[in-house]
């Protein structure tokens, strides 16, 4: 039976598992599976699980769960790391490497394969795409995003009407989302907006440098009018006036964040209100509660393809997802060159999407699922008031 | 027709809404309503909106919508608003005052009362309950507790299968969660946990002094054992060596906030490991997507409940639930005291829960609403990896 080995690798996203699941059950019982622990960092150790009946189930009854069951993580990926990797695979006469990440993980494979081939070893290799922040090349979207940008839009607009409902105590949210060079989620925050008076009023993405004057303006005007402001930021924005925060380095890897609380203290300042910053944190990639069902199905439809691929002989390609939207909502798994993955690099929102959010929502709507309920106006009319004063 | 004035007030929650629909679909169209906006700051002011079939709709959409619709806040009582108060429940001739609130709510609504009464001025008064952090006394829980508890609950398990996968870059998470004085909400952390290996591995409540030493020996032990740990704390917690870390105050009120943050920079000098703090959030109290439907029907109850009372000539009370399982949840709503709620103050965890775990788990499991799916073990039998050495 040929042996395959399979990792994942990168930040955990809430459907990577259904990936997994897809794959593993694709390949039972025609193949010899090998679980990768803990991503690279268990290529290189050699950390692999040989499948049997018990681990396989372990396995598929993670489809659902959040996180990466096999371990994931991140890991520096040297040269030396590299010739390691490729012994450990030859070692166990391992024919078929997969792994499902985003764009580290489809350069590394990339390696690994070229690594190999330099060695006469011929392994055959296929990359699984995953993300939260859509910053993978080559691919309409990947699995991970469409989880992630639901609960993004459905927690700004329920904080947006609990900040409405505290706005003589505090005026201005700011709430920081994921996404290092890439706006996609931090856009994403506007979806389910329907009233002017709904947050999010200001958004900054990391495409565009924020003028501190637009800020300003945006959040001075939305409080006249409506009391209160909800700004969303993503983790990589910087200013046009100064540069970027890192907090600290972890392993050669800046830990963005910060900004969120650079701009709470900025509009404190200026504007002589009350302002709270919070980060959306890691329930942008692990909540259970806010899972897109048609990001699940293409998850888990992922690894399906990605085994039937090697069951026809591909390698040194990843599975992405072409959309051809006609009437309604359509993709097409194609495979793409993991070269040209990496040759893409971080996969920025294009100036038609930044520019116009209409036409950017109207291609997000259908990756969040299921549709959200409408939620009625926030204001009501002031003119029935008893006293105007206010 | 009898005119009654409705609020809202303290901090929103996700199902105050459907305590309001409850008592506007209980008093329609017999009874005159009038909403009173930002609760009491409303109310000093005299911002009245007279009930219309279009506000009434308007008011009964938010059934279940996040926020306050009809404005809350926070505002200091003072004696001199407390008149300006009254005189306006008279100018307008309200007949019945009815707030949805917490402790803050319920002491200001007996002053309301008393105030009316010593100026020979009939106003019958009912109180409805509200919370998050279940600190209300008299009553076995209120509504928006449950809730936010199934939201931590399914959170924590979520986060905390995360940062398993990512124990190679990170090994221990500090989540933050609301409860100023109380720790219900921290200890709902551990609701979901099925295995050792799965957080929270430790829980900080404000009832008992942290000490720092169990908290290094607690997260060292899981780090050895799984190679993380997630740790739960109570924005009000106190270490037992130091004082309690305060942000900053606004209108008198200190803003919690920062004691995860310090834990995070004391594990990382201590085991010099990475650690990342995180606050729970506004999410506690506005996810749209983490609400217990037994909340909400009984949030709505507790509306229709107060309705009803209001009918009977009841007042100086607050609707309370008084549980009494058999062999299933049961709950009854009953009047209590506006007096005895005040004089109760802020409920703690009884030491019973806080020593026992279990019990207090099998109380408030009814409370989470629907069943949550069940995760399968984090970890694999090790013994089964081709390689261990690590």
């Amino acid at each position: 039976m040929k042996k395959i080995a399979i990792g994942q690798a990168g930040g955990p996203t809430t459907v990577i598992n259904a990936t997994l699941a897809g794959f593993v059950k694709e390949m039972t019982p025609d193949f010899s599976l090998f679980f990768i622990q803990n991503g690279y960092q268990g290529l290189v150790r050699g950390d692999l699980l040989e499948g049997n009946e018990e681990n396989i189930n372990w396995v598929l009854e993670h489809q659902n769960v959040p996180g990466a069951c096999l371990g994931s993580g991140r890991y520096p990926f040297t040269d030396e790391k590299l010739e390691k990797a490729v012994q450990n695979l030859r070692q166990n006469s391992i024919e078929v490497l997969v792994f499902i990440g985003g764009n580290g993980t489809m350069e590394a494979l990339n390696k690994v394969e070229k690594a190999a081939k330099d060695q006469g070893y011929d392994l055959q290799v296929i990359g699984l795409p995953k993300t939260v922040d859509n910053d993978l090349g080559c691919t309409d979207h990947a699995p991970g995003f469409g989880s992630s940008a639901r609960y993004v839009a459905q927690a700004t607009r329920d904080i947006s009407r609990d900040l409405h409902a505290m706005r003589n105590f505090e005026q201005v949210r700011i709430l920081e989302t994921m996404g290092r060079n890439a706006g996609w989620l931090a856009a994403a925050s506007g979806l389910l907006k329907t009233f002017e008076e709904e947050g999010p009023q200001f958004i900054g993405l990391p495409e565009r440098p924020m003028k501190q004057l637009d800020l300003l303006s945006t959040v001075e005007d939305a409080i006249r009018k409506y009391g209160c402001a909800t700004v969303v930021i993503s983790e990589g924005v910087k200013w046009s006036e100064g540069v970027q925060i890192q907090r600290e380095e972890v392993n050669g890897r800046a830990v963005l964040g910060g900004i969120s609380g650079e701009v709470e203290l900025f509009l404190k300042k200026e504007l002589n209100i009350m302002a709270r910053s919070e980060l959306l944190g890691i329930n942008q990639r692990s909540s259970s509660q806010s899972v897109s069902n048609l990001d699940r199905y293409e998850s888990f439809l992922t690894g399906i393809t990605g085994g039937k691929w090697i069951k026809e002989g591909w390698s040194g390609i990843m599975v992405s997802m072409q959309r051809d939207d006609d009437i309604r909502y359509n993709v097409d798994m194609k495979p793409v060159q993991l070269e040209d993955v990496v040759k893409a690099g971080e996969r920025l929102m294009p100036a038609h999407f930044i520019d116009n959010r209409d036409r950017y929502y109207e291609w997000l709507l259908p990756l969040v699922g299921d549709e959200l309920p409408t939620y009625p106006p926030m204001i009501q009319r002031r003119d029935l008031y008893v006293n105007q004063q206010n």
